[in-house]
C-alpha cells in the first residue's frame, strides 16, 4: 500500500498496459522464492495492492504458490484472501498457516468475511469461524443464514443511522463521539422509532448544512430500500439503474438490518456479465483461468456433449438425403454454408436478446415489435445474400437452379434464426430459467438442422 | 422521483420482475397518449425514475415516442436525455421543442453533459451548446477537447480540495460557507500549493474526527490519480480492482483537474461488457434494442458477409473431395461433426481468453500457461468425444476404419480448437486491436476449414 505523500502523483502510466502486473516484477518475485529470500520477496510485494498479489496467486501454478505463500508467511493479510478467485482460494487456505489465517480473517470487514465462508466446505468453514471473536462469529453466522446471492449475504452490518427528528449537530456529535464507525459510508440512514428507515442524508449535505438543520429537510429526494432477501442481480440491476451509492438493506417487516455499497453491486455486476459471457458460449459459469486442465476438461465437457448429440442430429438429416447428394455432390459442398449463415444469424439476434434481457430493456412492452423486427432483418440479410450465393451457386456449378434453391434455403434458414434467437431466452426467461445458458446450442442446433434440411430436400424437390 | 416519507420501506417488490417495467403501466401511459390526456400522463409517469422513463421510451416505437415526448411537453427533464441509449437520443432531441430542450440540458451534471454533446451530429451540438450557460459551455468545450472514451471526457469538473496543511476544522467551515458543493461527493482532496494532489479523506472520516486535528493525518491509505488522458476502460479497471470510490484526476503535470467517481466507473465497466458480448457474436457494439429495422440489418450485414467468405472457404476445401464424397457418401453426413464440435471447443476457449484479457487475468505471466493448458484440454475432451464418435461411426456404417477416422480427426481438430482460441484474442490484444472482435470468425473459419481437411484427407487416404 502506497501513501500519496510518498509516491509522485503521476504514478499510474497511461499506456497499454495500464494496470496489468508486468512480467519483469512476476519473475523477480519467483525468483526471490527460488532462493528462499523473505526479505527480497516482502520488499518485492509490499508496492503490490492486495488485489494484485490476488492475481498474481492466480497467475503462477500451485507450487510456485505454495511456495510464495509459505515465504511470505505472517505478510499474507485478509486483503488479499477476499481478492482471490474463488477456483484457489480453498487450495490457497490449506496452505496457509492456522495462526496466519486467523490474523488474516480477523483484519477482514464483515461482508467479506462471508464471501469468504460461503464457497467454502465445512471444515475450512469451521476453522475460519473458529478465528473469529465471538460477536463477528454470531454475525458472520446469522449472514450466512440468509439465502445464497442474497442482499443479506451481500450487505455489511454496520449501518450508521439516526432518529430522524434529529438535527445535523445532533448527528455530527453522535458520530463524533462513535469510535466504531464503518470504514467507508456515504450516508446517515434515517429511522423512525421502530428502526424501520425513512430516508437518507448524503455525508456532502451534513457536511455543507448548518448544525441546527434538522436532518429530514435535507435528506434526498430519491430514496431506494433492499429487502434482504432480494437476489443479488436485482439488486446490481437497481444501483445500475437509479446510479445507488449505497442504500439501506430492510428485513420482512421493513425493519434495518444492513447496508449495501455501491463497490460490493459492482462486484455482482461484474459476476453476472462473466456467467452472461461464458454461458452463452458453453462454459461452466466458475470457469477461471487458474483451473488445472483436468477441472478445465471437466467443465467443459458438458456442453461438448450436447453439441455432439445434436451434430449427430443434424448428421441424421443429412443422411436421409444420402440419395440426393450421391446424385450431385455439389449439394455436399454447398449445404455447410446454409447452416454456418443461420448460426451466424441466429447467435447475433441470441446474443442481443440476452443482453437486453439482462439489462431489462426486453420487456413484455416490446418483445412482439422487436420479434417482428428479428424476422424482417433476418428476411432481408436473407435476401441480400441469397442474391450473392445464388449468383455464386450459379457460376460455381453452372446450374442457374442450384443458384435459386441455396437462395431460397438462405432467406428461410435466416429468418428461423432471427425467430428462434429472440424467443428461445425470452423463454428461458419467462421460465425463471438464465436465457444465457444453453441458447446459443438450442439456436445453432435448429438452424443445422433446418440448414441442412431446408437445402437438402428443397435441392431433392426442385433439382432431382 | 419518490422521498422516504410518502412511501412505505418495503416498496420495492423481490419477486421475479423486480424494477422491470410492466407491460400493464406501459399499456396505460400509451392509452393516455392515444387519447391526449396531458394530465393522466403526467399522473402516470411522476412515480418514475427518469432511468425508467428513458426505458419505456426505448420500448415503445418512434411514431408513440413523438407523440408521447409532445403531449409530455415542459415535463421532460434532463436526467430522462441521460438515461437514454444513444441509439435514439438524436430522434428524442429532434423531437423536443428548443425550450424544452434548453431546460433540460441546463439541468444536468457537467459530466452527463459531455456525454450527451459528445454521440451529436454537429447541428444538435450547437443547439445545446447555445442553451448553456458561458461558463458552462466553456466547460463542456474544453472537456470535448479531450480524447473521445478518456478519463477528461468521463470526469466531474467541480472538485472539494483542500490545502493539505488545513485541519479538519477549517476544511468543515470551508465546505459550509461554500454554496457551490457537487451534489455527491465522498472525499476531499488534498492538494499542494501547485495544485498537486497528494492525499484524500473520506467524508465519514472528516465527520468522526476531531476539529484540530490535521487533514493529512487522517488521509486514506492507499492513494490513486488518474491522468487526464488515459483510456476510460483502464479508468474502470482500476476502480474495478482497487475499489475506489472516487479518485482525482490530474493533467500531464499532475495538476489536479477533475475527479471521477464509481458511478460513472460502473457505466463504463458496463458498456465494456456489453460492447465485448456483442463483438464476440459479430454484432455492431453500437447496437440496440431500440435500432430500427433497417439500421440493425445494416449493422449486421458485415460479419455475416465475413462469414459468408469464410464458409465458402470451408465449401472449396470440401471441393477439393469431391471424388471422395461421391465414392463414399457417408463422408458428407460426418463432416459437418468434426467442423462443429471444433467450433464449440473453439468458441469456449476464446470466450475465457477474451474474458480473462478484459480482466487482466490473462498476461505475459501465464499465457504461455494458458496455451498449454488448452492444449490438453483439447486432446482430453478430443479423445473423450473420438472415442464416443468412433463407436457411432462404425455402428451406424458398419465400418470400424470410419470410426477411427473420424475420431483421429475430431481430437486434432480439437487440439488446434484450443490453441486458436487462446492465440487469436491474445495476438490481437497484442496488437492494439479488441481481442473480442472478429476473433470468433477467426476461430470458426480455423476449426471449420481444418476439419473438413482433417477429416475428408484422412478418410482419402486411409478409406478409399
Amino acid at each position: 500500500m502506497t501513501t500519496g505523500y510518498e509516491k509522485p502523483a503521476t504514478e499510474s502510466a497511461s499506456d497499454e498496459a495500464a494496470y496489468a502486473l508486468d512480467r519483469r516484477t512476476v519473475a523477480a518475485i519467483l525468483y526471490a522464492v527460488d532462493v528462499d529470500d523473505r526479505d527480497k520477496l516482502v520488499e518485492l510485494m509490499e508496492p503490490l495492492h492486495p488485489a494484485d498479489i490476488a492475481d498474481l496467486l492466480e497467475q503462477i501454478n500451485a507450487y510456485d504458490r505454495a511456495r510464495l505463500i509459505r515465504l511470505y508467511d505472517k505478510e499474507f493479510d485478509g486483503d488479499i484472501l477476499s481478492e482471490l478467485d474463488e477456483a484457489i482460494r480453498e487450495e490457497v487456505i490449506g496452505v496457509l498457516r492456522p495462526d496466519v489465517l486467523a490474523d488474516a480473517v480477523r483484519e477482514m470487514e464483515s461482508d467479506d468475511v462471508v464471501d469468504l465462508l460461503e464457497d467454502l466446505e465445512e471444515p475450512q468453514q469451521e476453522a475460519i469461524l473458529r478465528a473469529l471473536e465471538d460477536s463477528e462469529r454470531v454475525a458472520a453466522e446469522q449472514a450466512l443464514s440468509y439465502p445464497e446471492n442474497s442482499a443479506g449475504r451481500l450487505m455489511q452490518r454496520e449501518v450508521v443511522m439516526a432518529p430522524e427528528h434529529w438535527s445535523v449537530g445532533q448527528a455530527i456529535d453522535f458520530m463524533r463521539a462513535n469510535d466504531d464507525l464503518p470504514e467507508q459510508f456515504y450516508h446517515v440512514v434515517l429511522v423512525d422509532p421502530r428502526l424501520k428507515p425513512v430516508a437518507q442524508v448524503t455525508l456532502g449535505k451534513l457536511m455543507a448544512t448548518r448544525r441546527e438543520v434538522a436532518l429530514r429537510d435535507i435528506a434526498e429526494d430519491e430514496f431506494h430500500t433492499i429487502p434482504v432477501d432480494q437476489d443479488e442481480e436485482d439488486v446490481a440491476y437497481a444501483f445500475n439503474q437509479y446510479h445507488l451509492i449505497s442504500a439501506p438493506v430492510v428485513d420482512a417487516d421493513g425493519r434495518l438490518v444492513g447496508v449495501i455499497t455501491i463497490d460490493d453491486a459492482m462486484v455482482v455486476l461484474d459476476e453476472e456479465h462473466e456467467e452472461d459471457i461464458l454461458r452463452l458460449a458453453g462454459v461452466s459459469d466458475d470457469s477461471s483461468i487458474s483451473d488445472s486442465v483436468a477441472a478445465t476438461s471437466r467443465r467443459r465437457l458438458p456442453w461438448l456433449a450436447v453439441n455432439l448429440c445434436t451434430a449427430i442430429c443434424a448428421s441424421l438429416v443429412i443422411s436421409q438425403f444420402e440419395a440426393s447428394i450421391d446424385q450431385l455432390v455439389a449439394l455436399a459442398v454447398l449445404m455447410p454454408i446454409v447452416a454456418s449463415m443461420g448460426g451466424n444469424a441466429g447467435t447475433q439476434s441470441l446474443t442481443v436478446a440476452v443482453r437486453a434481457l439482462a439489462t431489462r430493456d426486453l420487456t413484455g412492452a416490446n418483445v412482439l415489435r422487436v420479434i417482428r423486427r428479428e424476422l424482417l432483418v433476418g428476411m432481408l440479410n436473407g435476401i441480400c445474400f441469397a442474391i450473392v450465393m445464388g449468383v455464386v451457386g450459379m457460376l460455381w456449378f453452372h446450374s442457374p437452379l442450384l443458384g435459386v434453391v441455396i437462395g431460397a434455403a438462405l432467406v428461410v434458414n435466416m429468418i428461423i434464426a432471427g425467430f428462434v434467437g429472440t424467443v428461445i431466452p425470452v423463454v428461458l426467461d419467462r421460465l425463471g430459467a438464465d436465457p444465457a445458458l444453453a441458447s446459443g446450442t438450442f439456436v445453432t442446433t435448429t438452424t443445422d438442422v433446418m440448414g441442412f434440411f431446408l437445402f437438402l430436400g428443397l435441392a431433392s424437390v426442385v433439382l432431382l
